[in-house]
């Protein structure tokens, strides 16, 4: 069974934009990703996708509605279908809930994209 | 669009063991509750449920397996099927994510059970 404490989970990598999986539930994964400077625009067509901020500032971008600025402690569900483009002008650690089947890009393929084979547990 | 701060959401309630809804994603609500004391045992045959400590410390006792104890930015995922008993021998914040289909004392009910309708968007 899933027992982790999240600060002692980001001290175990380094890299930004790549998320690692630390646990299941109900066919999503949860997910810890550092995050720091500008990511891509994408959308993910059929997963809703939640934000909770363990540290630092996120800013969402969106292109249909204005843009959320979410600090320590927020958290955030960017529904299905919706663009949107996470900047973290500094280093940020989020906790990411969303299905298993979700792409890190959306339907946008870049060289950042992360497959979620990749996306290794720790 | 939910953008919600924890802390502030906690403000808003003080009941003990009545979880408000703050939020939903992929057919899954996303609860807050404030625990003190025992609840009951029981289980959810059919759903995961996570666990997030936002304050405080939770003991989570179990049938088949090991007690767990949750302080402060631990989570669990209790699989679905696995009989529990949450125990916060003092006052416990905790964020849930389970799908909108849990009974909030599964398949036991009791005077203490609170239907979902009853769990109100806070």
């Amino acid at each position: 069974m899933l027992k982790a404490n999240l600060l002692h989970k980001f001290k175990l990598f380094d890299e930004f934009w790549t998320p690692k999986i630390i646990g299941e539930l109900n066919d999503q994964y949860i997910k810890l990703a550092k995050l720091k400077g500008e990511f891509i625009w994408h959308e993910h067509q059929e997963e809703d996708e939640l934000f909770y901020i363990v540290k630092g500032t996120l800013l969402l971008r969106f292109r249909d509605r204005d843009d959320i600025q979410l600090n320590e402690g927020d958290m955030c569900v960017v529904p299905a279908g919706v663009e949107h483009l996470p900047i973290a002008e500094e280093e940020c650690w989020v906790m990411l809930v969303e299905p298993k089947t979700t792409l890190h890009t959306g339907t946008t393929k870049t060289d950042r994209s992360v497959a979620v084979e990749e996306q290794n547990w720790i």
